[in-house]
């Protein structure tokens, strides 16, 4: 039994595969630069960031967070050869909506004791200011010695209301 | 000064803006599911699975691993209100390639006992068979008490050599 979104995933692959040309593609990304952005749902990074097929790694977390990241950045850099980070937060992010408390007690009063034990020293890695946070997770991996120094780290803001990024540092 | 990387964002993503007529999607996803897949650059989610702007979550790190989504998965569900989980690992996986050893290692070659120390308790998550991955990612959701019963959960193979997916479980 599929489910609806599993049928949606099923159909609009096989059109996908059917006109699919590019199976001879590398390991290493193409271009060695690795893009780090939010989950949300209205980010497509391919098109909105402007990445053919092949040429870049592409993390995504809630709220596009460097140390949510750091593991998937050191495998990107040490073992496929990316020497360039592009961080993009965005606008209206979920990260900016609720606190630590917040996510712990809903976690709590919707899934139980259990589940909140299960999880009690996570950090959900909320953010309060959005140009900030783009600084602050620029300034962690430029600091942390898990980061080559001459690695090209930017950090960027996408519009989900416009479709325009703009640079922050 | 901007990199080649970064002039190419910023040129790709005008020509993106100048075309963009979806300023008005909301924040939670309009299918209520989120996509886990690798980060890999030869994975375009949204082409290859079928996402259409706001209708999913979409979370990539290196592996497409359940255990280092788990913060990022509740958020979607508990906050944003996802019910159904695609998990989608790929053939030709980098994590297929080396051990947590192996990683460690080369940390320490490449950056030296500070960044080895930093980064010393890291699990890498490197996978042994792709196949047993996707149902171990997929019973380690099912297990968990912080992702409720009700989520449906199915985990694929995304074949980078033809563009299709199978179903795993």
């Amino acid at each position: 039994m599929a489910s609806p979104i599993q049928e949606n995933l099923v159909s609009k692959n096989a059109e996908y595969a059917s006109k699919f040309t590019k199976g001879d593609l590398a390991l290493p990304p193409a271009k060695h630069y690795l893009v780090l952005t939010c989950m949300d749902a209205r980010i497509d990074p391919a098109a909105a960031f402007g990445i053919d097929l092949g040429d870049a790694h592409v993390i995504r977390n809630a709220g596009g967070s460097a140390r949510d990241a750091l593991r998937s950045i050191i495998i990107s850099q040490q073992l496929l050869g990316t020497k360039e980070i592009i961080l993009i937060k965005h606008t209206g992010c979920g990260m900016l909506t609720f606190s630590n408390e917040d996510a712990h007690g809903l976690v709590k009063k919707n899934l139980g004791p259990s589940a909140a034990a299960e999880i009690a020293t996570l950090d959900f890695l909320p953010i309060k200011n959005l140009d900030d946070a783009v600084k602050g997770d620029v300034e962690y991996l430029k600091r942390s010695a898990a980061v080559p120094e001459d690695v090209i780290i930017s950090g960027w803001v996408y519009e989900v209301e416009t479709g325009k990024v703009r640079r922050i540092v």
